[in-house]
């Protein structure tokens, strides 16, 4: 069995945690290259982990012909393009979510893929790899629930981390395209449909600043599908306890809660307080895991000629999806999708 | 101390089981009539619990001249002109929900409650009086969870009910205002607010006979409150697990869950099928508590020359907003309330 | 119906509690006297709840003819010769626990009790009143949890009410006969056999004062019944949390946990401690619906020619248990029961 | 940075895992050689795995000259005599619990492992490599708890596995060595000190079969520690609901609890036996991430030439107790330790 020899682009905290995943923790990899902005980070990362090849610049890298596959870790705003161009030089992509900034760009990074057919792509939709949501997958699929009736999804960031958001929200693309994603990519996972309209509410409740990008620090969506499934999306950046991404799904037959309580591990403490758990703080620590499976399963996709279950086309449906909560938002108009 | 004379009208479950409470376990109240058309039941109440007078008529009833209030529990649609009829006939009146079966009816109601305003006048939004709901309303006045952002609350009957909820469906008026006005009532309480807009979807997932009455079995709603909270309300009838009454209200600093899982009491059972808990089945076994705690407080309230916190005009906001909810259920629209 | 006409003595907390529930809440029954040494409280409860009689003497009250029945919630060293007394003046009798404090003194109950065996004599271990409590006898008599195994029970009293547990350490008869009665009677009951051997040990972990009197802040004790079962007993008076009393019965086919979380109510709280519920802090906060249970159920024998499921020799049993524990404690020997 | 070449011996459920975990999760080992007396097993291995040696005697594995390390996953008996062999031949080493059968045996091992203090020697309790229970560890270290009062441990097998256990219950050494180790090993642990005093009951509760070894298919234990803190063990094999790992320290200022619901993951299901959580089924599933952690450790200790915090000593003394508690469980005697 030979090693899947792939580059990083993106040495941030999550592109960094892909990175030492894949020098480390998973089996059929090899990271051979990395490109970053910080010559610091590449120093280290070159000297610490024995990284063979490291660049500065993405398309030196993607020349480099010990290459495979890369991951793409960089800023939103240029997936699409690195999607294309790795695709272009014959490589296997891994790109983290957003597919793309907007539904053209996704489209373009459809074109690219339906092109190089024969490439493995994957997308950073993380907690579909994570053992809780594709447990509740599985007992959907089995028909345990029966009918899904209301998909509930929270998706809520930690105040601690507010200033970060702030400094950060003129190019996060507001709270549904950065943060409900995710939620909107579980609500067609497990709903097998797509929505059709969607009514999106919210505002600034402890943080003015997000006014001024047309977002708020909580918001909130009510969405019908095509299937008569109805979804509600609740996303916020003042979570007094922790990183909570909560998921419910009400069937005819059968209610799933994952994650219910974030709780950080299995050490419950009885004080002053109560009884009480402690919480994840971030999605490296909630999807530590999961960022691990999902980029095992791309590697093993390469390896075994197979394709992902997720797909460039779930990039483009959740952007338009993610977009069209947006839009209903800002307008305070009810939403066709 | 002298004890509040009171008569019931209506001896369903809920009737009932208000006739045993004041006949035996408040204090201060001495069930002195019983109206009702079952007369086995008016026998069997008359010779167990020697209550003195039993009617077949309210009006007879409200002639009683040792009478000093009467606890209307009959069927939804005969409210109003009972609330009216009991406070003409100089009774103070505590009266089931809904306050009336239309918005016109609740209209009519609050004008005989201002036009007898030295009677006490009450109405059966018991959640206020359970202990919980009671402990997250202090908690919520004192700021403890700062700004409140989101409400949310569940309101599902368990599945196992649905026979009498399909012989009902034509008479309970759909289920936001047979269900959500409970949970309507919370809202307006804890935010402290009225709502504006609301965005309603639903459908029938597994009983097609509400259909017929332009209801679902399953039903949600996103509203828009004039403070910029907002709050999403689901109502079902198919809860797999047992009657569920879940709240929860996030705040910029803290959130509160109410009965996020309905437990029926304080064991926890470990067996093949993991570690669970048994839930409560109806209204009656959740709320037997509140039933009782705000029966009290209305007979206090007479005694100790007092209004309850719940009045008239409560009944007719949640009935009108309820209506509200109906309207954009069946009409599809965004609507203004 | 006739109510069962009843006196009190002792309005210590408990005491004083009952007799509100007697005045208020318990249909059948009829307050009409109330005997304690404190004048101002006698007559508090003259005065606010109409009591007829008030007596500073026991002997006094019970010769009053117009009572059926006394409940006892004197000081622990009265009880047998309160009880003795008042069946032989022909009353009704409930008591609150200890039966007695030495075996010798319950002795001498169950003496009285077969003398008057046409009267009603009940022991407060108000637990088997509680739902939680019968829910699992009738779980496990119906069979669902198999074999018992191990009888777990915790009984922890809160730090915060440390200052009173010592000032009365010296007449509490120590922790096992002050606070593992209940559970040993609890063992007792749902294994259906009686000990035959224990060990016992503990010490001051934060409090030395209670080593002059033989006692720990916090002991245990493992015995072994007769039928193979097992009881871990753990008392303790420093529990951060609050009142924790927890029992778990593990059978061969099913386990059961009552009050694992000593939850104050159905609220969970989710702020920058975590996820958490509070706690009951006291016996009346936590078995307030067990001491109503328990008195309404003494009248209701009464009433119905009845005899309780709790006896003359429950209490007996149990403080011969204690007593053993106790004994087993302070030699630090394995003790024969 | 080299990787250190191990060598494992023993290819059942746990020696594959620990190989598995070497050849493919543990970045700076490699999986050198395997010994086993299957002989397809290794073939499998040497196939997929690509491990270049194995073998079917122990002797002759050690002598590979390019190994650094073995893993020992052998039958206990074998332990010492592989562990001294080992060193003698210079090698790193890693066993699996138990150190040794007896307490002359890990005697044995000690000595070895002092001979060649050079060498980094560790014993697998994996549980203080878990991530709730080395949470715990530092909260008490950092007084967060208080003084701790009493440790309490549970160590459930599930029924489903009960034949396997029949099956090897001649071998086991009964269940306070074959189960309760791990729970001694994190008594001394977390108390920081050891036990001088141990009462040990239980019985066959359902399985009649473990009588003729002496042994109960659940038993329990009380010790009291030379710190004066209690310690209750409880080892089953009849757990209804799955592998149940339960450890509770119970402190005058706090109190933590690790895995009380041993829930499968962070799904929550609500259906018609209530709100539930699925539990874990084995050791494996419940320690798959310590198993890896502890040998990552074991590994950086060579590379960083440290010593891993488990000693040979631990080895020796949770045995000694294991056996203490056993004579006492068969003795039915108070037994010094």
């Amino acid at each position: 069995m030979e090693k899947v020899k792939i580059g990083v682009i993106g040495l941030g905290r999550l592109g960094y945690k892909h990175a030492e995943n894949l020098a480390f923790k998973i089996p059929n990899a090899e990271l051979t290259a990395v490109c970053a902005m910080e010559e610091d980070r590449l120093e280290q990362v070159k000297k610490d982990w024995g990284v063979p090849y490291t660049y500065k610049n993405f398309e030196d890298m993607i020349k480099n012909s010990e290459l495979d596959a890369v991951l793409i870790a960089s800023p939103s705003g240029l997936h699409t393009d690195q999607i294309s161009k790795a695709l272009a030089a014959g490589l296997h992509v891994f790109s983290e979510k957003p597919l793309g900034t907007t539904v053209e760009e996704c489209r373009e990074a459809e074109k690219a893929v339906e092109k190089y057919n024969d490439k493995v792509f994957m997308l950073g939709f993380m907690r579909r790899y994570d053992a809780s949501y594709k447990y509740a997958k599985e007992k959907i699929d089995s028909g345990e629930i029966g009918v899904p009736i209301l998909f509930r999804a929270y998706s809520q960031d930690p105040e601690r981390f507010i200033e970060g958001a702030i400094a950060y929200a003129g190019h996060s693309g507001g709270q549904f395209i950065d943060m409900s994603v995710h939620d909107i990519d579980l609500a067609r996972w497990y709903l097998g449909a797509e929505p059709e309209e969607v009514y999106a509410i919210g505002g600034c409740y402890a943080h003015p600043e997000f006014a001024q990008y047309k977002d708020g620090d909580n918001v909130s969506a009510l969405m019908k599908f095509k299937n008569g499934a109805m979804a509600f999306l609740f996303a916020g950046r003042t979570a007094p306890h922790g990183y909570n991404v909560e998921t419910e799904i009400i069937g005819t037959k059968g209610i799933l809660r994952i994650g219910s309580v974030p709780q950080k591990n299995m050490v419950e403490i009885l004080d002053n307080s109560g009884v009480r758990k402690e919480c994840s703080q971030d999605f490296l620590e909630r999807f530590e895991e999961s960022y691990l499976n999902e980029v095992n399963e791309f590697i093993n996709c390469i390896i075994e000629k197979r394709k992902p279950g997720v797909t460039v086309y779930d990039g483009t449906k959740t952007t338009e999806i993610a977009y069209k909560c947006k839009e209903a938002f800002e307008s305070g108009k009810l939403t066709k999708i």
